[in-house]
C-alpha cells in the first residue's frame, strides 16, 4: 500500500516513503488512555522533540470562536521554537470560558513538566465534543504515563490518541534526498468531520530532522496548508480547534537552504505530504464514501473562491456524488446560487473529462460513460465562468459526498 | 386541522379559514398527467383569471443560472396584468439553453390559447429535475386536457401539478374581513428541498378576489415574500426556478385602498398566510422531522445574516436538530465559522428560551430540560452578539433538520 495514492498528489522523484514508523530522528511521541473516551480509547497523546534548537511553525482555525488550547498556545507558546506538544481527543475544550482557559494552561504546564521543557515551548491542542467542560485533572494523570511510554516508534500511538470520528490513520513517514543528505519528515494528522474554509477540524503535527530556520518553517508551512487543509471540505463547517504544528529538530545536520534548491525540494515533499493528509481527511468525511474535486476558472479570486466553495458545500452536489448520480444541474445550480444576479452565466461543465455543459449550453453527452465516471472513488469537476468576471484566477476545493454515515454519526453524537 | 398551526405565526383576527377549497371569484385551475412524472402523477397545472381586469405581481430567484421558464416569464409576461400561469413539475428546464427557451416559449404560447388570454398574460414555470430536455409536446397536450378541466374547484388538483418531492399539501383558502367587506385569499405551493436564501426551490400561486392596484400588489406580495419564503432553510441551496406570483380578479367589488386600514388588513393576512407556507416548506424539507428558528439580534444586517445563515445551513447543528440532542456547542461553532476573524466572540445563546451562553461562557443548565425542548416539532435558538458588531440589526430564519431522508432522496433522484 502506498500512500500517495490520489490522482491529484504526485510523489516527487526525490522522496521516499519511509520503511517504518520511527519518527524523524531528535523526536519522541505515545499515546495513552486518560479515560477522556467514553469508549476508553487512547486520548492524551504527548509529542516532544529532544533537541535545544529546534524550530517550529504554527498555523490556526481563522474561527471566531476559538477553543481553549487555541487561545493559550497562541498567547502563551514561542511559535517559533516549540519542543513539545500535548493533545487530548474525546472533549474539544470550546466554548468553556475562564475554567477552560485554566484547564488549558494546565495541560501547557504539566506539558512542559513532563516532557521537560519550558512551558513556553508546549503547543497544546484539544479534539471533540464542544461546550463541555474538559476534566484536566484526567489529562495531567495520563501525560504522566505518556511520559513513561515516549519513544521514536510512538508515531503509531499518538497518532491514535489525537483521533475521533476517523475511521482510519493519517499519518506517514518519508525520506527526502536533499543536496547536502538525506532528511526525515512525518506526519500525524486527524479529521473527518466538521472540516471547511481555511483548514478544518483537524489537527496535524509535522516532524523533521532538517535543519530548518524558524522563518522558512513558517513560510514553508503556509504555503502548504494553503493548498492543502485550506482546500479542503467535508461538511463546510469551520472548527474552532484547528491546529498544525510543524517542529524542525535539526538532527540530521543536514540544512534546508532559503531560495536554494534544498528549499525548493523541501517544500515540494511538504506539500505533498499535505495535499495527500487533506485528500485523506475529505476521504474520511464522515460518513463519505468519494472524494470530489472542484476546479473553478476564469472569474476574479473571491468569484472562483465562491463558487468552487458553493459546489464543493452543496448538498445537493455531495448527495449525488454520494449516489454516483452524474447529477452535473445540481452543478450548474450551486454556481448560479453562489454567484446571484449575474444571470444569464455562460457556464462550461466537464464533469471528469466529459463536457456536459458550454457557454450555458447543455452538451449531449454519453449517460453510460458519465455514470462510469461518477462511480469512481475520485471525481473531478472543472467549471469555466465564461465571458463573466474575466479575472483569469484559478482555484480548487477537494469535497466528501453526503451520506448516511454524517447523518447516523452527527446526529447521535451527543452533548 | 387548522392550517395555521405554527407557534411563530398568529391568524389575524380578521382572518379565517374557508370551509371549502374554492378558488377567490373570477379564478378556474386544474392540473392533469401529461406524461412528464415518469410516476405518471399530475405534472401540468393551469391557474386562469377570468377577468380582463385582473392586476398581479411577481417574484423570482436571483441565481445567476436562471431556469427557462423564469427567463421568458420575465422577459415576455406583462408581471403586473397576469391573467393564466402554466406550470408543469417532473423537469425544471433548467440549464437546457436555446432548446428549453424555445420550450418555455412554446408553453406560454399554448397557455394563451388554452386560457383565452393574451400570450404576454401568461406565466410560466417548472420545476424538477435540472439540464434534461423538457418535452414540450407532453406540455402542450396536457394544456388542452387541462382546459377542459378548469373549475373553481380546480385548487387541489393544481396544486398537486406542481409538486415534486413535496410530502404533504401546501395551499390554504382563507376569508379576510376588510372594512368594506370580505375578500378571498388562496395559495397553492410547492417546495420541499434546494430551499434557501432569497427564498426557495418553490413556486408559490396566490390569488384573490380584491380590488388590488398592481403597485399595491406588488408592495405587498414583494414585503410578505421577504418576511416568510426570503427567511427560509432546508438545504441553504438556491434554485434556478423560484417563482410566486399574486394575481387578484377584483371579482368582490372589495377595494384594497394604499396606505388604509384595508390594506394593512389584507397585508397581514397575506404576511400570515405566506409565513405558515414558508414553514411548512421547512417542515416538509426532504427528510426533515423538525423545524428550527434561529433569532440574532446585535450586530449589523450583515453580521446577523451571515450568523443566522450558517446556523440554519450547519449540517452539524441540523444532524443534532434531527437527532433531537441540544448540542448548542455546534451553534457556537456555525456562528464563529461564519464571523472569522472575530475573536473573542462574546456570543449569548438560548436553546428554546433555556440559557445555554452568556458572553461567550457555557452556562450550567438543566440537561433534561434541554432535551425536552431539543424533542419539539419546533425548537427556537435565540443568539445575542454581544459587544461585537453593535448595530442592533435582527433577524431569523427558518431551517429544517437534517436526516436519513434527505440523502436518500438526493442520492437517488437521478438525472
Amino acid at each position: 500500500m502506498t500512500f500517495f495514492d490520489s490522482r491529484w498528489v504526485q510523489r516527487p522523484d526525490h522522496v521516499a516513503e519511509a520503511p517504518d514508523d520511527t519518527l524523524p530522528a531528535g523526536f519522541r511521541a505515545s499515546g495513552v488512555a486518560a479515560g477522556i473516551k467514553p469508549s476508553g480509547g487512547l486520548d492524551v497523546g504527548l509529542l516532544v522533540c529532544d533537541s535545544p534548537e529546534a524550530t517550529s511553525a504554527a498555523r490556526f482555525t481563522a474561527s471566531g470562536v476559538l477553543a481553549a488550547p487555541v487561545i493559550v498556545t497562541k498567547e502563551r507558546a514561542h511559535l517559533h521554537a516549540l519542543r513539545a506538544v500535548v493533545v487530548n481527543s474525546g472533549n474539544a475544550n470550546a466554548a468553556t470560558g475562564r475554567p477552560g482557559l485554566d484547564e488549558a494552561a494546565r495541560m501547557q504546564g504539566a506539558g512542559g513538566m513532563a516532557a521537560g521543557v519550558p512551558t513556553e515551548q508546549v503547543a497544546v491542542a484539544s479534539t471533540g465534543v464542544i461546550g463541555v467542560q474538559l476534566d484536566g485533572q484526567k489529562v495531567v494523570k495520563g501525560l504522566l504515563e505518556a511520559n513513561g511510554q515516549l519513544s521514536p516508534g510512538g508515531a503509531v500511538a499518538f497518532a491514535d490518541a489525537i483521533k475521533t470520528t476517523d475511521a482510519f490513520d493519517k499519518r506517514a513517514t518519508l525520506d527526502v534526498q536533499l543536496p547536502g543528505g538525506t532528511v526525515r519528515l512525518a506526519a500525524q494528522c486527524k479529521g473527518a468531520g466538521m472540516i471547511s474554509p481555511r483548514f478544518a477540524t483537524m489537527l496535524c503535527f509535522i516532524e523533521t530532522d532538517a535543519v530548518l530556520s524558524a522563518q522558512t518553517a513558517d513560510l514553508l508551512l503556509g504555503v502548504c496548508v494553503k493548498r492543502s487543509f485550506d482546500r479542503c471540505s467535508v461538511d463546510g463547517q469551520l472548527s474552532t480547534n484547528d491546529t498544525a504544528i510543524l517542529i524542525a529538530s535539526g538532527a540530521s545536520g543536514v540544512e534546508v537552504e532559503p531560495e536554494g534548491e534544498s528549499e525548493l525540494r523541501f517544500g515540494e515533499a511538504l506539500d505533498a505530504l499535505l495535499r495527500q493528509l487533506a485528500i485523506l481527511m475529505v476521504r474520511d468525511g464522515e460518513g463519505a464514501k468519494r472524494v470530489g474535486r472542484v476546479v473553478v476558472r476564469g472569474g476574479h479570486q473571491g468569484t472562483v473562491e465562491a463558487a468552487a466553495r458553493a459546489v464543493a458545500n452543496s448538498p445537493l452536489v455531495k448527495t449525488a456524488l454520494h449516489g454516483g448520480d452524474p447529477n452535473w444541474g445540481r452543478i450548474a445550480q450551486a454556481v448560479g446560487g453562489a454567484l446571484v444576479g449575474t444571470a444569464p452565466l455562460e457556464l462550461d461543465i466537464d464533469f471528469d473529462g466529459i463536457a456536459v455543459m458550454r457557454a450555458g449550453n447543455a452538451v449531449r453527452s454519453d449517460l453510460a460513460a458519465l455514470q462510469a465516471r461518477a462511480d469512481q472513488d475520485e471525481v473531478e469537476i472543472e467549471i469555466g465562468l465564461g465571458g463573466w468576471g474575466q479575472g483569469g484566477a484559478e482555484t480548487e476545493v477537494f469535497f466528501s459526498d453526503l451520506g448516511h454515515g454524517y447523518v447516523t454519526i452527527n446526529a447521535e453524537y451527543t452533548t
